[in-house]
């Protein structure tokens, strides 16, 4: 980062042209900005040299590991900032990097253009026909035979006008910008871009306990019942299914119901205390069933077009394997006994964290990365990874660029519900995808302020949140108390605000809403510590609805990407209004955020900003409902009464037909 | 720049602390950010780490060329950012950066202050007389027996309120802290920064025409005519007196009055045409005097606490020695003439340009170095340099550096009016001073939008505003047309929005406002071309005007820097207002930019903001005329009838005496 100041010696002080701010460009290029597979990526920067001379810029790029770069012009876009474009067709570590240089045959077309005077013109042609003969110096045989020829017209000619005409030729132009002197060329530091697969950025997760997925009350759940439950999943329109850890639970001090402290004889324990004599994280818990019931579950998934998210928390059970056999992961006591999580005065006395400033970090390190390597062994390519932020950064960086060598199309989740900077670290060091505060973000200047940071904040390079109106640790007090109308709002407003967005079910479309105790976020009897069982045919169940927002996605790119998002002015602070757009496609969301009440307002978007005739009328179709409405200027009403629809989802048409769109108008 | 992903070996992955957004920082650390002599600078920080262990920040800063770092504590401020602070006294180059690591200690004593079950106590107690022996083999003899002590006494102790009084004593705390365990500590990547003597920031300058500076008319001035104009420039409150060039002027090609192709036998040519037989850039133009008189000169501005400010433009006429002497450094023309300045179809065939792209570039460098040298050898501080962005830009990086090794106070006022990123790029490469588009900028909207971004955007930590009302260059339309409002009101905005500006003199006091022709910006009988006599005694001069507004500049800290400038509403289109502070010293402006009728309005200003009781009143003290008003609240009442005063220049008095404020109130 730090630079002196070059000194005369060792270098070419000729080098007049620079290069600044390019973008996308992560805190001075220590980290990669993310796009995924089928974007054109765009890059910016300022270009520009001392003087009246023009300046030339291209865009070079290439896969990591590659030698030779790729390279394509840029062009200006005024005040000395240049474009350039390149495609990325698969997933994995690309490098770019602009170069720039004075290019004096550029100088000299430009001012040619310019010139009157005759004598002046004579001596220019005589100019370029120097600079047509260095470059043909530069070039293969057939070009430089045609800039040899070039070379003698211009120093044949004598009429200026003549003269002007053969200078300015659009073909030598091009043929001069081929073989352009790039001896004094600067060269901006090659940045990193991370490419990973599209549903990096547009997913929709279902989560479940397998344990809970018995058909029959008061049996364990297995995988196979997972299995049986896949086209259940399907339904609603879900792409990741999501399955806290599945390892076998530590006994030593497991909890209760409810979190007790002490477990009775037949309760199940947290599938996050992991490990146990029967292994840890690479193992199944015997009565899920075994590998080849997992292996089965992700086969059967992928054919639905479902994938499997398995939730890596690296922590262990006191009777984990890894305590015995790696008693140097761990931090002791001055009693010789392993440190167990604590956060003073709580204790967590059935997790024991690893230590990562252990001597043997590295042997640590090998290891967990070879957790994720198993896994990806069977098949799975996302991981939901538990508490991120209490694992030592460098090995976050290190391990998911390990596994993106071989695996570039691993997803990462990564669970930091904490202070914004470390989330954001995360976010840089490589995680895919981020849990985000959207489950705490109610009001409209909340949620405004909130998806326009993560939208258009520095972090929409590198930051991709993905959203959860609950999970199994935080039932949140709008749930508690704001009934159906509350489920379905914050259900639209997950699923339209984010491309990427996740239920934890079926305590949500069953809309579960008991907490523990008044003022606590955790479910009452929460599955966390206990077998469930959930009568998924239930008459009230949202199992639909949630199909049908799912399918509003599915079928309108609009919503699959975040970048275009714009908040809409509304008379009304109960009703929130926001528009996303992908090309033709515009869907317009209107959310009452009033689970109780009846809202209206007025809704102002700027019909030019879509393409719309101001003056004329368009049609706004409401997708949860098929509803068409005629709205006409930038001032249209809506009113949303929360016991009959807490949202509109409209798809905004451009053009209201006419009497001459018809055959028989004619 | 470029970083890529760390392997597992040559490293140490315990490292857990990251140091994010150092500031200030320019372009990732490329260029300096730059502060006065006197500053507290201040160095924030984003320091955090995993998990929930405690981190400890410290400022590292040393001149450049030190080896040792000082260092100082930072504290945190919230959101995980830290503060730390360095005062500089003296010019030159400085390095910071900042540390930061996982701090066992304080983990430890944050935990233990919350532990209550005894048992946990006894084992903290064990683990902290731990760290205090670990830290006792870090500390020196004193400070190791008084840790082993201390661990001593918490190995020794069993009641739990005692222990925990023994292990929260703050001296032992302080004692852990100086030698804190820093094996995993990171370091950010040092930043420069460039310490200019105050008045790099805080000047006013006066420019004038040496050769106009005779007393009588038809007369050459001379540097002794400037001598004897300096007690004029004192009173009027300016403190650098910049001369155009000084040098011998080119005959070949000389240009005639009012930038005539072909000048008249008797005619003076442009300054800036430098170089002829008699010598060039280390040379004084024979008809203004000798090397003595200049010395002379500068010793007599100095007593009077005056600097003289040359102009180097980099330059020549034709008949340069220069061109002679090193052909090799001017580009040729085809027919073997040299290149001289043209911007198509216009040519300046008095002006050769260097070619930078010179093969003999360095010796080119060494001998444009040598001009400053030169100078500064005859006790030259200041130097505006004359279109800089026509130079290469490595070439002012190097330069810039390499004299202020040796002379760290020079000042380099950069005169670039051009576009917004090549004038930015100068002031990052080294320029003390910008010139800037003040000068054009005449609109309420137009002055609070670019006032805002010079003294609050990204440019403010190294682009410094020297503003001008009026240069050689530019008579600007408002001055041509807005009489003597408009000169009044263009004095007061320069020189209360910004702590360094500058008119051209007696051109600005006199109020000269003939454009060469219409939609000129060009004076009429430019002194570029000729000699001018100028009445100093006019009545109508402003001279009086303009020392009252410097010796307001003089008195108030306010106005000596720009970082306070906050713009105030004023509930009509043509009044700005604006205030400017430095502690108790409140400066509030209201100009009437409307040269013509009187304007009123109401400003709108919150008196918490300044400290003051909003439902009190305050004492403005106008200090052009010494009138006193009281305001009452956060919106008053202003009128500004151009042809008595265009402006106030309020000092805001923050309480208005009572009856209890007096003797005979007892």
């Amino acid at each position: 980062m730090q630079a002196n100041v070059p000194s005369i010696a060792g270098r070419d002080g000729r080098i007049r042209a620079v290069i600044e701010s390019v973008t996308p460009q992560v805190d001075g290029g220590r980290f990669a900005a993310k796009r995924i597979v089928g974007d054109l990526v765009e890059i910016q920067a300022d270009c520009f040299a001392d003087g009246h001379d023009a300046v030339a810029a291209v865009l070079h790029w290439r896969r990591a590991g590659e030698k030779d770069w790729k390279e394509t012009p840029m062009e200006p876009v005024g005040n000395d900032r240049w474009r350039g474009c390149f495609a990325v067709d698969s997933p994995g570590v690309y490098e770019y990097r602009v170069a720039a240089w004075v290019d004096h045959f550029l100088s000299w077309r430009r001012d040619l253009a310019r010139r009157d005077d005759p004598d002046d013109i004579r001596i220019a042609a005589l100019v370029g026909a120097q600079l047509a003969e260095e470059a043909a110096q530069r070039a293969g045989a057939g070009d430089r035979d045609l800039l040899l020829d070039w070379a003698a017209r211009l120093r044949a000619g004598t009429a200026p006008q003549g003269l002007k005409a053969i200078g300015l030729d659009q073909t030598f132009a091009a043929l001069a910008a081929r073989h352009a002197d790039r001896r004094f060329a600067c060269y901006s530091e090659p940045l990193r871009l991370v490419v990973d697969p599209p549903h990096a950025v547009f997913s929709s997760w279902y989560e479940l306990f397998p344990r809970s997925a018995a058909d029959e009350p008061g049996r364990h759940g297995t995988l196979r019942d997972v299995e049986r439950r896949l086209p259940y999943v399907k339904r609603m329109g879900f792409d990741v299914l999501y399955l806290p850890p599945i390892h076998p639970i530590g006994r030593v001090n497991r909890k209760g119901r409810n979190n007790s402290l002490v477990a009775q004889p037949d309760d199940v324990g947290s599938p996050w205390a992991i490990g146990a004599a029967e292994g840890g994280h690479k193992a199944i818990h015997p009565e899920l069933g075994t590998m080849d019931d997992f292996r089965s579950l992700v086969a059967c998934a992928r054919e639905l077009g479902i994938r499997i998210a398995l939730d890596i928390a690296f922590q262990c059970a006191p009777d984990h394997p890894y305590v015995q056999e790696h008693p140097e992961w761990f931090r002791k006591r001055p009693d010789g006994s392993v440190q167990y999580a604590e956060n003073p005065p709580k204790k967590y006395q059935d997790i024991y964290p690893f230590d990562f400033e252990s001597p043997d970090w590295q042997g640590l390190w090998q290891e967990l990365l070879s957790v994720f390597r198993f896994w990806i062994d069977e098949g799975v390519t996302i991981f939901r990874v538990d508490n991120p932020h209490t694992k030592a950064f460098p090995f976050w960086e290190w391990c998911i660029a390990e596994i993106k060598k071989t695996h570039p199309e691993t997803v990462f989740l990564s669970e930091a519900f904490t202070r914004p900077r470390v989330m954001h670290r995360l976010a840089k060091l490589g995680f895919t995808q981020s849990y985000t505060y959207f489950t705490w973000r109610n009001t409209k200047r909340e949620l405004t302020e909130y998806f326009t940071e993560l939208t258009r904040g520095p972090g929409a390079e590198y930051f991709r949140p993905n959203v959860w109106p609950n999970t199994p640790d935080i039932l949140p007090e709008h749930l508690q108390y704001g009934g159906r109308p509350a489920f379905m709002a914050r259900l639209v407003l997950a699923a339209t605000l984010s491309a990427s967005y996740g239920i934890y079910g079926p305590a949500f479309e069953l809309m579960e809403h008991k907490p523990r105790e008044p003022g606590s976020e955790e479910y009452l009897d929460s599955e966390k510590y206990q077998l469930r069982h959930w009568d998924l045919g239930r008459e009230d169940s949202l199992a639909d609805f949630i199909a049908r927002v799912n399918r509003i996605r599915h079928e309108h790119p609009a919503l699959q990407r975040n970048h275009s998002l714009r908040f809409l002015e509304v008379d009304n602070e109960h009703l929130l209004a926001y528009a996303k757009r992908d090309e033709e496609d515009v869907i317009l969301t209107v959310v009452n955020l009033d689970y109780h009440h009846t809202q209206s307002g007025w809704v102002t978007l700027d019909p030019a900003e879509f393409g719309l005739d101001a003056t004329a009328g368009y049609q706004m179709h409401e997708l949860l409902t098929g509803a068409r409405y005629l709205w006409h200027g930038n001032r249209n009403y809506v009113s949303l009464d929360p016991q009959r629809a807490p949202a509109h989802i409209f798809r905004l048409r451009r053009r209201v037909r006419r009497e001459q769109d018809f055959d028989y108008f004619l």
